[in-house]
Order: structure tokens, then C-alpha cells, then sequence
């Protein structure tokens, strides 16, 4: 990233420079135009909102991340986005109200009051795909392969992919009675695959939950976590299996489409549990310890806006997406030089150039040769038999 | 604008919903690509800043439009962008460093935590170019033209412009010994054309002083007003003739460029005075209160980073620019229609359509072709001789 000037910009805020600015708007407008060619409108989401409308129901755990201020016209409390899937939700459930499965992508700045990792830019550019109102297994293989093309698209070398399902434990944590705190303290040390802290928060539990419970922290690793799952949880309630029995699906189908790629798995990781509720999923690739694309099933985020809808989806930040991208730069289009003059024909033969899609930049009072050099062009416009024409720069 | 939900809403803050996200996304395109065309490089800046940096200088008369925050990292005050034009003018000033002629654009969402005007945005997606390096009308010139193609792009019907010159009412207050609050009570005095506080204000100045700053609130009208300006400000000092030779210049040579353009001048209405420094320009239209672009010079802006560059631009409000403009949106592409299947045939034909630029849309479970039809689709795939081929909806 050509960010500069840190001095003068708080800590994970950029501004972005040419030609890296080029390099990024030219990106967004590919994997916009890819969301488009596989069926997703776009949307644009408010940049602030009422806390109420951001943070409510899907957005909990958004809180400590969003920057909040008063609103002078209405006296409320409002925030400025940290996440644009919640807002994406709420336009299903709430302002479209279709029938049916719909497809939405978004792109746009989020701030992060604090960011999620110590070395993460606090204004990411999110970029996305929503899949809503189907809650079958097809919905997250199709949003997982638009994932997974975007990441071939802007090139990015050696991606794996970590799958998981929030059911699993879900499941278990209510068939063990947990709930509340004790849920998210468990659920905190399976995070941290905090084997102790799992043993004695499980102590009291009946021996055969408490016993897959603990599982849940090692069965991580290649697709042989799959079947090993399935012996271990074979006492697990219906909800946990049918829970496996789609991961195990999706993880067929992906085999299938993509049969190179690395797949992992992790029973006991539920990044953004707050607001998924099935298959979750991300993309890594080596040496980077943040994930690269993520997303999953997140069926209850509309229920607060009147409409509970199936829901799947993921985002990327755009700037991280480039920078781990290895898609050469388009080359910057050259241009024709035109010389300092008012000349009314001059004007013309500018003008009609550009409409025909030419760069054309015309020297200001002073600038010679050089200057068209520096702008990038490789011709010029001089009069030639009578008439403005563009000509080789050295010519 | 598809924009909804105001009860959930702040008021002048918008979403928006498909197809006029698309629009906007599609205009937005073309005015970048016609700025880019022109020679204009793209920039990215960012979203909140300290608010040193965003209202220093050029950016006071920001204050009360901006919302403010505390940075939880630094405990220092940071302001949301409610301007884009001095954030560019900081890139030229600081950040890029270049000698010479500077041309640059954007476009980003800015946040007004009070609207410009009762009806208007507070979430506009400004949109602009600025040139930097070079004092003379040539800019000044060149980026009123560009602001005319951009509105011309748009097809933006029956465009008015008005033009004025901030120095002939800073060369005269100046040379009536007016500073600080005195200036400023004349300098709204004349915004509202009112006469009798301008008398009053002006009372105690020299005689001929003070029948000049009058005079500026009845200079208004067409083309004529320039030559009644040589008249009455004829004992004005030189700085005043040389601002009102700038403003004839760039008349001129518009009245050249754009024949068919009604141009009006207003030398008492000095609209973003508060960083404008020369020549000021707002394009109207018929029955719009508020400029639907508009510009000028602002040449100190970059002091305060520590560099003072010469520099000029304008800026728009994208979804104003498409309300206001007339432009065909463009039809939704048309798509293909795939079944519900998760046949590895199937698949790879769908993979082979997509990255042929065509737009494909796989059926989820339960779907018919109702809903082919209602995602625009004109054909499907369906098996033909052996292979998945696309063939009319209605075949």
C-alpha cells in the first residue's frame, strides 16, 4: 500500500496514493463485476446509523468496535458502520421484503474504533456477497466458490480453507444445559483450545456431553476430522449430527469443484459466533495470521428487523485482498500531450479524442517535453498539414 | 433515489436499494473514467482524520458540519470527512510533494452532521478533481470544462452557470481597512443582497471605497455586468482589476468553448469564501435551489501541511448528479438461468459462461422458472445432445 504519513493520520488509517488508488478502484470494479456475473445486485449501505439499527441483534458484539457519536438533528445516539452485513440484513428483511432468495453484494469503508488484530488497519474496504432465503446447503457451497473465484481473480497464491459449524457446539452447549455465561466461558476456552479450562468447565456436566465437549478442542485438521467426528459424537443429539452430516456435504461438494485445495477443518473454532449460526468458513494463506476472506450461515440477523430469513454470505477487505494478490497492475492507459494553447481547433481535436476514450492532458503555462514524460503520454497533438494531429512524442 | 425507510433512518441519511445502486455504481464509473480521461489521477482518502488535520486551514467553516470522536488509541479528537477538497489538497501539500502541475480526483461518501441546505443529503457521495501547481486561468479553465463534460455525461439538461471572483471583494475590503469580524458582518451583509446593512456597514469607509462594495450587490446579471464592473470599480486598487481580468479571461474563453451556455456573474456572492481565493464558479439548474456542482480557487489551502500550492477544482454530489441528470440507466445485463443441480458438468459450464462475461444464476432448491424470469434471465442450461448447452427461457 502506497499509505504514507502516518504522522499525520491516526494509527490504522490510510489515505492511498497514486497509481495505488488505480491499482485499488480497478479491483473493486472486477470482483464487483464477478458478484454481478453470478446473479448479486449491488447495494449501498448508510455510512451511520441509529446505535439501535446497528448494533441490535446481529451487531452485538460490534459494540466495543464502532465509534459512536450524537446526532445534532435528533438528539440520538448514532454509529459509523464497523461491519456492512448486519446493515445488508436488515435491507432484506426490512426494505426489499422479496419472496424467495435474494442476492445482494456491497462494497464500501467501515471504521473500527479498535481493530480486530494489532497490525489491522482500522478502515478496511469491505466487500461482499449475501445469499438470503434459501437454507440449504447449495446456498454456502454457492457463496463459498464466489469466494473462493474472487481469491483466484485478484491471484492470491496458496489459499486453504478452514471450515467449521457453529451448530456443533451449539448443540452440545444445549443439550449440556449451558447457557448464558457459562456458555460463552466455555465456548472462550475452546477459542483458546484452553485444554485445562475445558476440563473443569465441564467437570459437573453428564460424562458423555462434557466427554464431546472436550473433543470439540482436537478435532482439528485434514478431512479424517470428519470421520473421527462422527465416531466421537456418535451419542450427540440430532441437531449436532445434522449439523456434521451438512458439513460433511458442503465439504463433498467443494472437494468435487476445487479438488486442489487444501481443506481444513475445526470443530472447536467459531470465529464470529455471535452472529453465525451454521457453516462457517474462512480463507488463509501461509504466513498470514488473519484470514484473508471469511463468512457463513447467519439465519437469525433479520428476526429483529420482522423477518427471520436464512442467510449466508462472507467479505474481504479489498486493500488486504490486493496487497496479498499477485494479479499484475493494469498498466496505466498512455496518453497524447497537448500543448498550451487556447487555440479553438486545438480545443476540438482534444475534445473529440477524449470522447473516443483517448487520455489526453493538455500542458499548463511553462510545462515542455518533460512534463508530457511525467504524465505518462507517448504522443503529442501538433498541427500537421493544417490540421491537429497526434504524433510520437519524439517525432 | 430507491432510498427507504426513513423511520429507521437519520434523517438526509440514505440507503440504497438495486437497481439504483447499480446506477450509482455505473455513473460513478463513467465520471472517473472521463476525469481519468482528462488527465486526473485517482485518489482515496481517508474516512475520519484528526481534527487538526481535517479543519486546519482551509477547513474551519467545516466545523460545525462535522461529527466528531474520541480515538480510543490516541485519547485525541478525530472528525468524520464532511469535505473531501482539503484531504486532496493535503496529498498534493504533504504527502505527494510533486513539483509542478498536480491533477486529482475522487469519489467517497462524506457525512454532514448538519445538511447544507433543509431538503439536502447529509451523506453525499462527493465526487471531484482539483489541480494543483499552476496559477493561471488555464486550470481554472480547464477544470470548469471538465465539470461542463461531467454534466454533460450525466446529461444534466438546461445547465446555468455562475461565476464570480472572491478577490475583488477581498481586494476591496482589503483596501477599506476591513479585517477580522468587520469584514465578515459586510461579507454576509452582501451574500444576503442586503442593501441597508450594506449602507450602514460601509458608512463610515472613504466615499469611493464604500460606493464600491456597494455597487458589488447590484453586480449581477449576464455577460454585461463585466463591462458595468470596468466602469464602476475603475478607481478600485490593481489587485481588484487584476481578479476582475481573471474573471473576463475565463469568460471569454468558456463563451468560446461552450456558445450555447447561459453564463451569469454574480460579483457579491462568494459562496465558500471561507477557502476560495480567486476565481468561483456553481453550475444550477432550472427550478434547483442548491448548485448541482460547483467550484473555484483555493490557493493557500495547502499552507497549513506546509506547502502553499496554487489550486483549483470542483466537486458534485453523485446521487444529485443522477437525479438531476437524464441519462438512460443501463439495462440490467441479461442472464442464464441453471438448474438446481450439483452435476460437475453442469458446474463447469456455469464456471466457463461466467468467465465469459455472461451472468449466471443457479437455481436453489425449490426455485422454478418464475424466478428466472424474475432474476432477468433470458435463457437456461439444459442438457442438449449430451452436453449442458443455453437455450431460450421458453424453449
Amino acid at each position: 500500500m502506497a499509505t504514507v504519513d502516518r504522522w499525520l493520520l491516526p494509527d490504522g488509517i490510510e489515505e492511498v496514493l497514486p497509481p495505488e488508488a488505480a491499482r485499488i478502484e480497478a479491483a473493486r470494479r472486477q470482483v464487483l463485476d464477478l458478484f454481478q456475473r453470478w446473479g448479486y445486485e449491488f447495494v449501498v449501505t448508510p455510512h451511520i446509523e441509529f446505535i439501535e439499527s446497528l448494533l441490535t441483534g446481529a451487531g452485538q458484539d460490534l459494540d466495543l468496535r464502532t465509534f459512536k457519536v450524537t446526532d445534532p438533528q435528533s438528539g440520538r445516539q448514532m454509529g459509523f458502520r464497523a461491519d456492512i452485513t448486519p446493515q445488508v440484513a436488515r435491507m432484506d428483511a426490512h426494505s426489499l421484503r422479496r419472496e424467495g432468495p435474494v442476492r445482494l453484494c456491497y462494497a464500501g469503508s467501515v471504521l473500527q474504533a479498535r481493530p480486530r488484530a494489532l497490525s489491522t488497519s482500522r478502515s478496511p474496504i469491505q466487500l461482499g456477497a449475501e445469499l438470503y432465503g434459501d437454507a440449504s446447503p447449495a446456498s454456502d457451497v454457492e457463496v463459498i466458490s464466489l469466494m473462493l473465484d474472487m481469491l483466484e481473480l485478484a491471484a492470491v497464491p496458496n489459499v486453504h480453507m478452514d471450515l467449521g459449524h457453529v451448530g456443533i457446539y451449539r448443540g452440545l452447549a444445549a443439550a449440556a444445559g449451558l447457557t448464558g455465561e457459562a456458555e460463552q466461558r466455555l465456548f472462550d476456552a475452546l477459542q483458546r483450545k484452553a485444554v485445562d479450562e475445558i476440563e473443569t468447565l465441564t467437570a459437573d456436566l453428564p460424562e458423555s456431553l462434557a466427554r464431546m465437549l472436550r473433543a470439540l478442542a482436537e478435532l482439528c485438521g485434514g478431512r479424517e476430522v470428519l470421520d473421527l467426528a462422527q465416531a466421537c459424537l456418535v451419542d450427540a443429539p440430532d441437531d449436532v449430527h445434522a449439523a456434521l452430516d451438512e458439513l460433511v456435504g458442503i465439504a463433498d461438494l467443494l472437494e468435487m469443484r476445487y479438488p486442489e485445495l487444501p481443506l481444513y477443518f475445526d470443530l472447536g473454532e467459531l470465529r464470529g459466533y455471535h452472529y453465525h449460526t451454521g457453516v462457517v468458513f474462512a480463507a488463509f494463506v501461509p504466513g498470514v495470521g488473519q484470514s484473508i476472506a471469511q463468512g457463513g450461515r447467519y439465519d437469525d440477523i433479520g428476526a429483529v428487523f420482522g423477518r427471520a430469513r436464512p442467510a449466508t454470505g462472507f467479505s474481504t477487505d479489498l486493500k488486504a485482498l490486493i496487497d496479498l494478490g499477485t494479479r499484475e497492475s493494469v498498466a496505466a492507459p498512455a496518453g497524447i500531450w497537448a500543448p498550451d494553447s487556447h487555440d479553438f481547433y486545438l480545443w476540438q481535436a482534444v475534445q473529440r479524442l477524449r470522447k473516443a476514450g483517448e487520455r489526453v492532458v493538455q500542458a499548463l503555462p511553462g510545462q515542455d517535453l518533460d512534463a508530457a514524460v511525467a504524465a505518462g503520454c507517448d504522443r503529442q497533438l501538433l498541427i500537421r498539414d493544417g490540421q491537429w494531429q497526434a504524433v510520437a512524442l519524439n517525432s
